[in-house]
């Protein structure tokens, strides 16, 4: 216990001083997306800076039920104020007729970046963006498995060239359970630190096809009810996909061609290998019943049974 | 056991004789598909009419593994002579590109009749058509739930003035546990009165989305796999159904886009309602390993947890 809080408060101070050696006087922004990582970040940099950072959310519009709110809360408790800008129609606009998972992914990328971001840094007038890119990120990138946003300059795209900022990234050379370990020590609370991941592209990552309002609605009400259902599950990841393909059911004796939800569950250490967890039938039964009543456009609820590999854990 | 059997041996006594009186000197046909309501009915119609009864087996290209040659066999120990139709290449042709479910059963149901089915008409010069129709079709028709193509009359249309023959359906006040019953005293074997129901649409009801004869293949290999495992396990039916939609997935280190396998095992009495069969976690995972090292085009598998209703038990 001696030996885990000493290594990980080294870890903070060492960052936290390179930190403030880098930016020196200068501004810098953290940009939340509610995750471990960000968080982490964002509460690293506050120490190093202070009144110098200055903290975004985007509202993406791809968000779970009241995420928004609850991150502004965490962050106003730690006395780190976030500013909320509100994006949902520009990224709605972008997904509009988009199915293949990589135009998605970049039409993500390119609104928050190009557009959003460009914006807030312009008006920021900052020179530092810090980041919570961590090292399976970059290991996934090199391995051409994912194509994450967040790790411009592992994929040879110089941020400083093209948008005139510069990425710092303390986090980098850490796995998950060490950023746990970090967050923890720096206050967050436990449903951050210990908060099951969610990818950058938040729900849209869990809409198979084209990402729409409407979809976003029904995927967002599943992962309600299965991040409620699981909470207690112990596993590393759970969350609910929503097909692009519909099959028949039948309600009040009628046929019709509903939405298909499949439900993921792992078990896992980093993230690198999963395995379905085996969760209770009476718990999947409760998942179905509790979906399929709830969300009436959904009439059949799947759960997925592959490890990683040959799946992924994530569907997109 | 001795009502049991005087029961269904009076039914199928009863049958013989109105069979015989219906048909008188003509001729008539009986077409298999490989279940046990066509069997039953080819069975009871062959004990009827002897040499006047030409039996067929329509290969659409949709079938499972080997099936066309175990039909055949299994009605040679039977001495009825099933004669088998090739016609893959009309099947596949008119379910090119072809992706609404309404569409596929429409387009098979049309190439059935007024193709193959008519040619074979004709060139027997029948009458009559021997149908294995049962109480279940009809009722699901009838409350809009699916449309079966062997209920032409239920549903308004005259087969006798569209088609030129007439439709005797022995079988239209039983449900499929009476018909299982009629099949063993028919000395129909174990395989066959015990048979897990397969739909008139074969194959091409298990893939959602249009159907080409590289998704028959994945899903017939899957089809095999499936059976197999699960043959012990005293469910009602059991399936595989191969998705429309892709996830990613990872071979090797790479990522890849593959294919999605859902599969089905449900309990059921007359499929009327149905429930998910809790299988053992052992044999998921078996299922999933074999379907993904066998089929490298899937690198998904999933379990559906649904019961019917809301769910059907087929995806089309």
């Amino acid at each position: 216990m001696v030996n885990y809080h000493l290594k990980y408060k080294k870890f903070i101070n060492q960052k936290i001083k390179e930190i403030r050696e880098i930016v020196g006087s200068e501004s810098a922004i953290s940009v939340l997306s509610g995750g471990v990582d960000s968080s982490a970040v964002t509460v690293l940099a506050h120490k190093a800076l202070g009144n110098q950072l200055k903290t975004f959310f985007i509202n993406n519009g791809l968000m779970r039920e009241d995420e928004p709110k609850e991150i502004v809360d965490t962050f106003k408790k730690l006395r780190i104020k976030v500013k909320v800008i509100d994006a949902k129609e520009k990224f709605f606009r972008v997904l509009k007729g988009k199915i293949d998972p990589e135009e998605k992914r970049q039409a993500i990328t390119d609104v928050f970046y190009e557009d959003v971001f460009k914006k807030i840094v312009k008006e920021s007038k900052i020179k530092f963006l810090l980041q919570g890119t961590i090292l399976t990120d970059i290991e996934e990138t090199v391995a051409g498995i994912k194509r994450q946003h967040n790790v411009l300059a592992q994929i040879g795209i110089s941020p400083e060239k093209e948008y005139g900022y510069q990425v710092i990234e303390p986090l980098i050379k850490l796995r998950k359970d060490d950023v746990r370990k970090v967050a923890k020590l720096l206050d967050l609370p436990g449903k951050i630190h210990q908060r099951i991941p969610f990818p950058g592209l938040a729900l849209a990552a869990r809409v198979i096809g084209e990402v729409t309002p409407k979809k976003i609605v029904i995927v967002r009400k599943a992962t309600s009810i299965v991040e409620k259902e699981l909470e207690n599950s112990g596993a590393f990841q759970y969350f609910p996909a929503l097909m692009n393909d519909r099959a028949t059911g039948m309600r009040r004796n009628k046929r019709e061609f509903g939405n298909i939800i499949i439900i993921r569950c792992v078990e896992s250490k980093d993230a690198r290998k999963a395995f379905p967890s085996r969760i209770s039938w009476n718990t999947l039964d409760k998942l179905q019943r509790r979906i399929t009543r709830e969300i009436p456009e959904v009439t059949r609820v799947c759960y997925d049974i592959t490890p990683k590999p040959p799946a992924t854990i994530e569907y997109v």
